[in-house]
């Protein structure tokens, strides 16, 4: 009944736990939060003989250069990706595509593309058709994150015991893709393979509905006495916690991946009114099924 | 505009921080997980000379008599409050009135009452009735608790720094009022003193609401693969974790709490509507406007 996502250590006999892949030139164009984490991790793993970065703005350049996990900082990506074994595009969400049209012209042939955008569908499309059939593009989102922002705050344990969606279009590259599962897998995180439509059903209602759902909760109480959030206990702490992450980053996520959220955030919303016409009703066995439903649910979560 | 909470510092010169007060003869019926932790607290900061307990179970009064924090272990609940300086009813909150009731006609004359139940307005106007004038009922909710129930999961230091409500009723004795609150300040916890409607209203917001939010997004995505759980985020266990909590304590609250907790469920229901039409519009602004209001909200939160 449900599509079950591929696990990497279905992905074959390419994959051996036993070694890593070292890889002989990594590219990171615009390191972020994640970018840096990714060259960090890749550094202190010894995943690469080079790591090459490329970063917009030249301050920042001239600081990366200072950086022991950078081999090389390129002036422009083009320059960058010219002999690269593999590419992270770890620009923001929504200039991904602006970023692999650019390169596509420059990398070697064969090149391996790969990305940290959290929203996929449209993104890997368009990779895809710019990169191919020169080059080719396995999308991921590594599902790792921090309220900071910017390499400086880059960590290379970001990824460890973390989710990573590698999402494949139909009919990619198999060596390919069984290198891009390899090199999350590498950097530590725990790898599942889907389609890039299926990531962002999952992750508009793992991800995005939550956001909405915490973000909502948050505005709502902030019409009320702003005392009062101080006078509860660990429970509404928890429930709005990720309401302090950062509005650009989510704008972006929701402009992408809209349609999905949509659908998700109304279904909630008839299962939000159904509690509600129960407790209305005051019909307490449906109000009880509803608790321990969501009780089993809760807690049928891996440690 | 908004009715501001009375701190307990602003109860006046009854209260000395540098001095506990020591009470003659803590007594606490029907002990649970909150009950055993006012004992166990109780003991360990040297707050009662006698310690007195009545549990409704037999097989439970006999292995109290074992524990080191229990003086006195009464074989009924009238014996137990004959000689009480402070009686703590820690029944569940749906048996709390009958208790007060059944113990009215034994108190001593000018015994203090109070309690942990989780909601106050029809309990409190019930026991101060059932009491008055022999006695004062002043009602409490301590802000704590675990996943785990029972006086066997007691802690002492269960209310440190945690919010705990007292409720007293308009016109109740003001001595009566300072001593709850004291005890409870003894404890610990962070005593905040206000009417049981007030009460009742804030809690509707800031903890039942949050756990309907909570167990409808549980039941929601447990329609959906059963997989998806263990692909996300922190942000989703967080937002979530309350799900798992007791259903039975908080049906209990549910019943008790109903029209405040419907009335705070519909506006937010209105809240989440609006972030809907504004994506549903791509009405970015707006989303941004709505992440960035949620965020100042949170980021408010004490550390």
């Amino acid at each position: 009944m449900f599509p079950s996502p591929k696990p990497i250590n279905s992905t074959g006999p390419l994959l051996d736990v036993f070694t890593k892949s070292v890889l002989e030139n990594l590219v990171i164009l615009a390191p972020g939060l994640l970018g840096g984490s990714v060259a960090r991790a890749a550094h202190a793993r010894g995943l690469a003989h080079r790591i090459t970065v490329w970063a917009r703005r030249p301050d920042a350049r001239l600081k990366l250069r200072e950086q022991p996990w950078v081999n090389h900082v390129a002036e422009t990506a083009a320059d960058a990706v010219r002999d690269a074994s593999l590419v992270v595009l770890a620009a923001p969400v929504d200039k991904i595509i602006e970023l692999a049209r650019h390169i596509a012209p420059h990398l070697p042939a064969g090149a391996i593309v790969t990305d940290v955008g959290s929203v996929k569908g449209e993104l890997c499309r368009a990779c895809h058709s710019a990169l191919t059939p020169r080059a080719h593009f396995i999308g991921a989102h590594p599902m790792a994150g921090s309220e900071k922002t910017g390499w400086e705050n880059a960590t290379p344990t970001l990824f460890e015991k973390r989710v990573c969606f590698v999402t494949p279009m139909e009919g990619a590259d198999e060596t390919a893709v069984a290198t891009v599962a390899r090199f999350w897998s590498d950097l530590g995180s725990e790898v599942t393979t889907l389609s890039p439509d299926q990531h962002d059903e999952i992750t508009a209602h793992v991800s995005h509905l939550p956001q909405v759902v915490a973000t909502s909760l948050a505005t709502f109480l902030a019409t009320k006495n702003p005392q009062w959030r101080n006078l509860s206990g660990n429970g509404l702490r928890d429930t709005t916690r990720i309401a302090a992450s950062d509005a650009t980053m989510w704008i972006e996520i929701f402009q992408q991946n809209r349609d999905e959220v949509l659908r998700a955030l109304r279904q909630f919303q008839d299962e939000l009114q159904c509690f509600q016409t129960s407790l209305a009703n005051r019909d307490w066995p449906e109000v009880r099924t509803r608790l321990e439903r969501g009780k089993a649910w809760r807690d049928g979560f891996r440690p």
